[in-house]
């Protein structure tokens, strides 16, 4: 499936960033946009402009589904919040104002009064989904006066004042700065309550009786007061601008900023604020809220998937407090079977309408639904090519959208290990099956266990695999679930904070395993009679939610066996089905050629099967490390002669022509871009004495001799050293071997009836002379080889732009070079002056400050090392029109890349074989508009 | 003398170099000039297209002195020659043969005709004179036939035949490529005249007969013959065409490539070919022939310079094989009294005419003079400045030409050391004085004694400094001539190979010190009852041709002593007169600033006299080393808290606020650039274990933490680091610590009345959020320190430009700098992706193959490194159009790099103290238009 076509008008100028979606999101003038039965403003494709959860709760308007009215103010605000120094853009308080009242009208309600009040939640809602990194805060509008009116309003009393005390507590916390000072303060609020329930004698935040809940109320005013020398405001609206202000502050708390460099969200998208009138899922037992997804996002079976609780708010279910129902069991409650049967509908509507799997919240108040909040489903990899695979079947999704709506990153997941067989039947056979909880994150996961963030990140940094156990996980463990290999909680149902993350991450996840008791003081996990302890093996199967005590052997996933090891049919395989049909897909829209960078036949082979379309890069020197090889590499190296040198050279020809004939036989006719020598020669060299000795002895030489000779090889910077084309300059020797090798071995396949495409790659270009000094080189052994052997072969010969002096001058190089080969590698180290090797010691401390908008080496810097890549796309098209372009360096299989590469008109990108299906994925949707 | 305003206007594009100087030698059409009493097409000015030799030729013709008529064949057909792939331009061979029947037709000569013989001379003429590099052949025309009639014509059998013999062996040599096969093989011509001699039983070549030399001529021509399988052509128009080819030829031999990269001349200028009818200085003893120059060009002085010898042809004055009389002597031979005279008119004419020194060659033919070429005279420094200053007040040399015929380089010469008065004054006492030869190269050398170019470049290159002795010096021992310190010859006039190579260089030079005689085989230098061997001390004085034995001292120069020991007046010194003349030229000349790299008040002092206008860059780390300070650098270093780090730097601060305290004194209201804390820090820990013991006693730290501390700041690419602003960044609290000491003491110095003007420089910046975290960190201590004091200093801050990605994204950074510096040593690193420290291994093989036109670590590499700064430039200025811009990189002393920053609109240049009067005079030149 060649692409290589056409994609040269594909090449547009890569536009700033910022500028474009700035542009998106700028609709001068509209602070504001409402949503209700009377009036719309909104749609669900008005993404950027009012946040995700703005757009879908106007779309669920607007198809007519129960949504409590309210109005959304613009990310534009936000922005404009901080571009102004955390102050409210002028004529946003008037418009709020403008807005209250219109819900007021819609509503029949008004905000202070306490006869009808008007009730609110206040919730952030950025351009894509970040789920519990900003704040909220609900029941909004309650005052010492309408708690009365809630009260008469619902008869319960006890309702009404513990929402008041909620709303309080919530407000003083986010908005007033009412929080713990030190590490090892209690929250000031909880304990205010804990003395009140130590006076009262209670145990329970429910036995509190309404009574206790007025002196609650009262003690948490005084609390707030003397905190912030300020009174709970009374002012409804003076509580809802407070409201705002905080949402827009939470956008840069360190939480959000830690999730946004993950998944690389701009600070410049800013969130929307959604003001929407509260409605109660916790006025009684006619009362429920839940969490639902349309069909399951861990395995993406086409089946309602969800929860609810009874008598409850909507952040229950999140947090994790109380386990829940499975939404499906509320057909069979009495209570609940019709608003079932509305949420069927609900479900299909939702699909119809968003063409995705829709993750959506819902209340029931007095059996009456109300829609919260829809979005497409995070879910895992496993659940993408199966949901993709079929609602594209069902037309219930669009091609295009399977394709899109990908985490390309993701799909790694599927290659990743599961239990061995064998091993994991005994264990399931054997007392170290603990429980089994909810699975939550498929996959298997063993490692050390762990009960805190902080020893998680502290092992996995020390290269331990471990799994993170909590009772419930909060966002403050979030950088602590990225550590693990696999998450496990006690309490909490699969729309818990654990299993959304987990999902998301594609991290194994087992939630909700109520049998086991976590002790964090003692460091212990029990479950039965056994206790486990910190640093212990542990097992989960985020598959089928078991949880083992010891370690589990692991194995190829089910992909891998179908694709690598052939130890699967693929017709046995639905997983390898969803995926093959994924791949397909994305082959149609992709421009980009995918290429693999592969050393040896096998790794050839591999890369076939995940649909590599040739080589981008062979290193020929792997190839000498091997066996008797790096003897005579050696001997090579210290030779003092050019008749030395060319004696332990013939004795490496044989070898590297093996490589290469078993490579263009595996090729099947594809091409192969073969890298010549690159790095420098200490490499190959033993350092310590013992094993310089060894050598001299083998080698048959004097080991002071061997010794002079390494110590002269010694570099300060070998980066920057005598390595690359540099070698190949100075001992043109070497280059003619490797010439050599490649032509003989071409002819030897070619002779066999098997095309051979090679395109000799000279490293670390930076003038055109050196370029043309090897090209001398390789085509006269080419010349040579044609002559004994009667064969031609046909071959490119061009350069790796690694270096700036490469890209700058790329115009002169285009002269002598067929194509150009990006190795982003070195082109980073060398155009940001950091070295891979040594960046360790800032790295955290720059992607903290947001120096770093991510590690440079693993996500292609756009702005510095990409405009070096444009200089040298223009200039080397300018001279050669026809030249062929490509990316080889590591950055060729991360999706982010692969789309700059793609806008920048490369014909190719080639990466590791198991990070093809990333490539494939990311072209397709780069090819489809998607930007980087 | 500020010269920092207008410049910007004067910022253009810098033009491709290639495209400049092809457009100026490319005239099409016109392939040959003639030059001759009947008719002469070119002039003085025409030199990039007929050739410095040739425009001149044009030119004495042009004012009546007595050139012999010939014709010159323009650069672009030496051009045309190699794109064509060694082949004559379409119709160049026409025009050849209608030049030479013009010259026929003026001379009353013919190509063959025996009677009356036209006889040519066949010369190289490159833009800029490259003395000695190319081929020559003469005589040309003669054959078996003609050189009866030369015979015949002048009476003189065995000159007719000696000189047809020469040119068989010319020819052969040149042309033909006669050539010895081996290194150690004989000349073959001369192995076949020493079988001539041996069979006649003659010593001396001038022993031979008319009759010898008839079979001497057909022994070459069968040489020729067995050799070539080509018979030595006869017919003479034939011969020209060989002769024409082999000079274009000789523009790409090895050594004319070597000479061309050591001055910076194109390859792609070619070279003319001049073609010109003989005149005869050795048909007698009314004959010679001499070189002249209209001043001594070694020391400058208003005389009449040069030397003759009598009945020679020009080749044996330059060959150094006889020692000539000097040229004034001419006026007491009765043979040449009127000639004598007559040369002094021509010596008159000439300063007149060329406005500049001219060294010309002529030739006496029977008592009539001939002017064979002129051109500017090189000289040592000490010559021009002595001679511009003169010429200038005599109003024969333009201000202008003053300073634009200057090589800035060589200005370092009139600092090299001369010989130390007490020890100097000894040595001329003492036996040690062995003989006084002739004073070629002003100045004192003493070193090794060696005797050949290979020893003197092995030498060397282990830091051992050189004499290199020999009989005489040819094009061969060029890269030894380079190598030494001095260089003595025992045979030789002043205008001989080494004489003038040395003049060209700077190098201290005797020659013709008759009284030694060198044994090459032997390795010995022997004078009198002296005996001196190979690695012996031998010193000699070029400015009055002594040479001794052993080593003498040596002092500061004459200049060093005025401007920086102060042990002589400025009045006292004729040195530092001319000297101050020529600099308070280039001053009122030049647009560039000029600051200085300097780290002490002392080094300040000395910039300042030498003319720095402010510092460019201070290496604050630098200061660090001193003393008891390296000790508190450590502990900061090895502190494992912020509270001990911050302990440690305030211990430095007071060191560090009295560096830059006296920095701020002796600057005296000048401009400091000041660099933050730059390298990595285990640059300043100890690396053996005994030093890291020691360490560990003195801050009472265990030895093992001090191990492992050192151990963990261990960097593979410590160039691509944990250093520059990352420091910074890192531990903000350096920073702190040195903004601090900066404006603490300037607020002590300003309050003392003198002006003070920091401006603060964050190293290695590629990421504007760098230097805004920094930025941040300097404005806080700034408002502090003004908070503190009561005194507001005014100050900069802005950043080094020196990794790729600082170039690139300038338009960023520019928003929070007030001015850039290039740091064009670590902008050349990244660039080129090569470190400094470890390119000696290629940087030999890199610039004898071409792939650098210069070092690129002396020389900044326009076309790469040069387009990453004009990128910076135009960013930077389009951000904030009043940017200050400058460069502290090395390259910064570089006259060529001087230029370049001229043409790309710095502001300023910043360089090592003594580079100062360097980097004045080539922006006076840059100014007057030079380019780069």
């Amino acid at each position: 499936m060649a692409k290589s076509s056409a994609k040269k008008s594909a090449a547009k100028k890569p536009a700033a960033k910022g500028a474009a979606s700035k542009g998106a999101a700028s609709k001068p003038g509209r602070m504001i946009y409402y949503f209700g039965a009377t009036r719309c403003d909104g749609d669900g494709t008005m993404k950027a402009i009012i946040g995700g959860k703005g757009a879908n709760l106007a779309q669920m308007t607007k198809i007519g589904l129960p949504v409590p009215p309210g109005f959304t103010i613009t990310t534009q605000m936000c922005i404009d919040y901080y571009t102004t120094g955390k102050k409210f853009p002028k004529g946003l308080e008037d418009d709020i104002a403008h807005y209250v009242k219109m819900l007021e009208k819609e509503t029949g309600k008004k905000f202070g009064d306490p006869a009808k009040a008007l009730l609110v939640s206040v919730r952030s809602g950025a351009r894509d989904s970040m789920p519990g990194m900003m704040d909220t805060i609900l029941n909004l509008g309650l005052n010492d006066k309408t708690v009365d009116g809630l009260q008469k309003a619902t008869g319960n009393g006890r309702f009404a004042w513990d929402s008041y005390r909620r709303f309080i507590q919530m407000y003083g916390d986010v908005v007033m700065g009412v929080q713990k000072r030190h590490e090892n303060e209690h929250d000031p609020f909880e304990e205010v309550m804990e003395h009140l329930k130590a006076e009262v004698k209670v145990h329970e935040d429910t036995d509190l009786t309404e009574e206790n809940l007025h002196e609650l109320v009262r003690r948490y005013q005084k609390l707030i007061k003397e905190r912030t020398g300020k009174s709970f405001p009374q002012d409804p609206f003076e509580q809802l601008l407070g409201a705002i202000g905080a949402v827009f502050g939470s956008w840069m708390n360190e939480r959000a900023i830690i999730y946004r460099r993950k998944y690389k969200i701009p600070d410049e998208w800013g969130t929307a604020v959604n003001v929407q009138s509260m409605v109660f899922g916790n006025m009684g037992d006619d009362c429920a809220t839940g969490v639902a997804f349309t069909r399951d996002p861990a395995t993406g079976e086409d089946v309602f998937y969800g929860e609810y609780l009874i008598n409850a708010q909507g952040e229950d279910v999140v947090a994790g407090v109380r386990t829940p129902k499975p939404v499906v069991e509320m057909a069979n409650d009495p209570e609940f079977a019709s608003t079932y049967k509305q949420l069927e509908k609900v479900r299909e509507k939702l699909e119809k309408k968003f063409g995705d799997v829709q993750d959506f919240e819902f209340t029931v108040e007095k059996k009456k639904l109300y829609m919260l909040q829809t979005r497409n489903g995070k879910r895992t990899a496993l659940a993408y090519v199966k949901i993709a695979h079929d609602m594209v079947k069902q037309k219930l999704m669009t091609p295009e959208h399977a394709i899109q709506s990908a985490d390309p990153d993701a799909l790694s997941q599927l290659l990743a290990p599961i239990f061995d067989r064998a091993d994991y039947e005994k264990a399931q056979k054997s007392s170290n099956l603990l429980t089994t909880g909810l699975a939550a994150g498929p996959g298997a996961a063993t490692g050390l266990l762990v009960f805190s963030a902080a020893k998680a990140e502290e092992l996995a940094e020390k290269g331990k695999k471990v799994v993170l156990a909590r009772v419930e996980t909060s966002p403050e463990d979030l950088r602590g679930m990225i550590a693990a290999e696999g998450i496990l909680t006690s309490r909490g149902g699969v729309s818990s904070h654990a299993a959304l993350v987990a999902r998301q991450m594609g991290k194994v996840c087992v939630v909700g395993a109520g049998a086991i008791s976590i002790d964090y003081a003692k460091g212990t996990l029990i479950c039965g009679s056994t206790t486990l302890r910190e640093g212990e093996d542990v097992s989960i199967n985020g598959s089928t939610g078991e949880v083992f005590a010891g370690s589990i052997k692991t194995a190829d996933s089910e992909l891998k066996q179908v694709l690598v090891s052939n130890t699967m049919k693929p017709e046995d395989s639905e997983v390898y089905q969803y995926y093959a049909f994924i791949m397909k897909l994305a082959d149609k829209y992709r421009k980009l050629g995918i290429r693999t960078n592969a050393d040896t036949p096998e790794q050839v082979r591999h890369a076939i099967a995940f649909g590599a379309e040739g080589i981008g890069l062979t290193r020929t020197e792997h190839m000498f490390f091997e066996g008797d090889r790096i003897d005579a590499m050696r001997e090579m190296i210290l030779a003092e002669t050019l008749d030395a040198r060319r004696e332990a050279l013939a004795k490496l020809l044989p070898y590297q022509r093996d490589d290469f004939e078993g490579i263009f036989r595996a090729l099947e006719g594809r091409p192969a871009t073969i890298r010549f020598l690159d790095p420098p020669l200490h490499e190959f060299v033993p350092h310590d004495e013992k094993a310089q000795a060894d050598l001299a002895k083998k080698l048959k030489l004097p080991v002071d001799l061997v010794h002079r000779r390494v110590e002269a090889l010694h570099e300060f910077n070998p980066m920057l050293g005598h390595r690359g084309c540099r070698l190949g300059v100075s001992y043109p020797e070497i280059s003619a071997m490797q010439a050599r090798a490649v032509f003989e071995a071409a002819v030897k396949v070619q002779k066999d009836g098997i095309k051979v495409k090679p395109e000799i790659m000279i490293p670390l270009v930076g003038f055109k002379k050196e370029l043309d000094n090897q090209l001398e080189i390789v085509h006269a052994v080419a010349a040579q080889v044609a002559k004994e052997t009667g064969v031609k072969v046909k071959y490119l010969v061009g350069t790796m732009i690694e270096i700036p002096r490469g890209a700058l001058t790329a115009d002169e190089i285009a002269e002598s070079a067929e194509f150009f080969s990006f190795g982003t590698n070195d082109l980073t180290q060398t155009c940001l002056g950091m070295s891979r090797d040594d960046m360790g010691s800032f790295l955290q401390k720059y992607t903290d400050l947001g120096i770093f908008k991510a590690n440079p080496f693993a996500s292609i810097d756009v702005t510095g090392v990409g405009s070096l890549m444009q200089t040298a796309v223009e200039k080397g098209r300018k001279t050669r029109p026809d030249i062929k372009l490509g990316i080889c360096g590591e950055h060729g299989g991360d999706p982010h890349s692969v789309l700059f590469c793609h806008h920048l008109g490369l014909d190719y990108v080639s990466c590791s074989p198991f990070r093809l299906p990333v490539a494939r994925l990311a072209a397709a949707q780069a090819a489809l508009g998607k930007t980087y």
